[in-house]
């Protein structure tokens, strides 16, 4: 493509907006890309299927924003041949906003957010090996001003809450109950947790926020389960009846206790 | 707009095909559509919003399918100003269906996939009146041949199941839950029942389908519980563990129980 | 029921929390509801199938928030035998968000959230009558202080744009094109307008801000269309050509020029 | 675990039904695994995150069927301790068809389900290489009398269409249109196609699939092109406008002019 050419190419999108006024997020919404993530103290490279919202600012003053280049900017930091894996999903994020703010030259404001299926090797109660599947999510937000990129890392987790309050009624009402544990309903729970790290965060790594939220809940809960196993983790939910409220509460208090030096 | 200058407009659905296929299904799905019930023995009449899949096949010798004429027969269908309300949402699919195959004469087959949110009112176990959310499902299908329109109609039902395995492990596992009811894993469970009616359908009623489902669950849920009636129903799902295959079959069972004489 | 009774039960949410966090919203989301609609200046009941998330704060000292109660009081602002019928979305849900804070003693901030199917009559381009949907939106925030409850009515529209971009380069690369209207590629866009109405909002009507967002695309859209109408449609839209960017701008241009002296 | 102990454990499932309907499908929905697969004639394991359905029929006499025992096989089948990668997504599910089977003595009858995101190198209009994103699609259906195995492979491709009729319309409403090519609106369409494949395949390739999905469209869409590579495809799909319904007729050409010798 001859470049002399490109130049007599209209360029609509620079062109004078309309009305003054300055749009917040402008950009495209559920990319989805391949990204090999390379952790620093591991060996294999890991498969991310990224799922992606990528928006700049557009001052008032332009008719539109090249969305195309976000897309440009994706594919040349994940393209293998011209780049290094990166070392974590929000670095990642992290990489795209800072580029963003280059490649629009006219904006202020860059957001980046993505979410990916994630596998983590799991011990079953059996003592038995296998893969659970959860959700890791990431965050990146530049601005033209400060040269620091705030950078959001984040896990969503499926765990099981017995109701704690339907298992007080239930003794009252039978009183073979009136013993532990008694019966009670439960609840399959999504819980989610996002924290802002620093730019050189090594400390929080996502394997152990997956940790705290499914030690938040009354039981994690497994894709396979033998029958016995089934049972105890059943009856462990039971042991420990819990609210959605105290589950992001102990979530909360587990983040504080673990990182309150680091961050 | 002048019929006349209509006439020159080319109609480039009814060219010749390029290849020679058949194709049994071409239409559109995803139409939302405000649709008034009037029920035989109701005094008010009941709005719907129905969600319509609507399709006829394609002859392998025309280029497209006319599919404006599908939502045109529904406007149609549902204008106030042109219709009666129908009597109930199969019977409002079996219209479309029919009159399908008259706008597109080249048509042999059509078919109409309707659901809409239902409410219905329920009386708390409180004795408290209340009203509760369902799904109504339907199906028409009509062919040029046979002048019989094949209807069913359906439900979609909300409802709890206490698992009867984990119970039974867990009075195994723990000697105090060797008595009734021993605490067990319970699940949320969408319930989906659907049957033919005959033409002139009078006996089967979707609000008996709801109660027929509702019925096979270990226990049905409903939106707002007091206290005491939670724990109630809780206890109660514990005495009557289920696996979805026995709600399936008591659904079954029911089915036949209640309609083997009519149908 | 008897109360007495009732009293003995004990309430495991009003128990003290095992760690010190307030929560900002805790609640029930997902809720669908029927609810009926009265407009000042209409004889008819609009019937609205509405999706609702309900939020209240949980203090740090409260164990757990009393959900149920969330449900039990939009059943009795729903309940035809104990309400009169409510004249707007938005209205609905800040009588719930106000009711909220009353039922919720403990709670300090109420936040409700409603989406609802709305259909609406129009005029086609052929002068026939039709019936076309919509989405209303609505939000009603509460806090404990301020005895002004923030009400936000909108509304979420289907339309079409055609992209100015490709439009000139294809002028560029097809000197055939080189006048108007050039072809060039259209998108199917949701536009969404949401905007804080005063407590005693006469001046801001759903119809209104759906005729804003319906104007500012390049076109409308419509499920029904003949061949000349679709024809006329579509080159219109494309003497209209826009980016997403314009239609927002467009948008809020509109806004301020319709409520600029009300708001 | 101690085996002695689990033969004490009861088997629900095993228990005799109330009722007596076989089932025809019971199983599990949704289920995410993370499959390595090594194609023959390639170097590199492609990683795929695949979301499978799979299913058993359940004889009348039994109570419940064993689900727990599919995701037990999944696991096995993908840990990469026990096994070696498959070839492809439609042998992967092949092979569970069987060995669900073996796991369920008592079933007839078993069907697998998969979908995964797909990523392919793509040289794009401009000679610069990308990837873009597809979707992978396979079944497999196995009963107890035949030994043989049905396998299906898929693929879903996203691409646009040009609308012909109201192209044609245009050219008679606008005298300057009335030359080649004309504006019109374009859709943009999720393609689907799937064959069943024999037992030792290895002449229907899902590249090659997604190829012809995407000739068959007016024009393949790309997540990322230079402004005048945009106007060249936007100005190519004009000039081959095309229904849905010629989109799928020139795919089922295609199919059987490449597979007729084989298939």
């Amino acid at each position: 493509m001859n470049p002399a050419k490109k130049i007599d190419l209209p360029d609509v999108q620079s062109e004078l907006s309309s009305s003054n006024f300055r749009l917040t997020r402008v950009g495209v919404t559920g990319v989805k890309k391949l990204v090999r993530i390379k952790r620093p103290n591991r060996e294999s490279i890991l498969p991310l299927v990224v799922k992606m919202d990528l928006f700049v600012d557009l001052p008032a003053f332009q008719k539109g924003s090249h969305m195309s280049r976000n897309l440009e900017l994706v594919s040349e930091i994940i393209d293998p041949d011209l780049q290094e894996p990166v070392s974590d999903l929000e670095s990642f994020c992290a990489k795209i906003a800072r580029l963003l703010l280059k490649k629009h030259n006219y904006a202020t404001f860059s957001e980046i957010k993505a979410e990916a299926d994630y596998f983590l090797d799991v011990v079953y109660p059996s003592g038995k090996k296998g893969v659970e599947p959860y959700k890791l999510i990431a965050e990146a937000r530049a601005t033209k001003e400060a040269e620091e990129i705030r950078k959001l890392i984040g896990v969503k987790v499926i765990g099981m809450t017995t109701c704690p309050c339907a298992m007080e009624i239930i003794r009252k009402l039978d009183s073979r109950s009136n013993r532990f544990p008694a019966p009670t309903h439960n609840q399959r729970n999504l819980g989610t947790l996002m924290i802002e790290v620093p730019q050189d965060n090594t400390s929080v790594d996502a394997d152990d926020l997956i940790k705290i939220v499914e030690n938040a809940f009354s039981s994690p809960t497994y894709s396979t389960l033998k029958r016995k196993e089934e049972g105890e983790l059943v009856l462990n939910a039971h042991k420990k009846p819990k609210f959605v409220e105290d589950v992001v509460r102990d979530m909360l208090s587990e983040v504080l206790k673990k990182y309150t030096e680091q961050i």
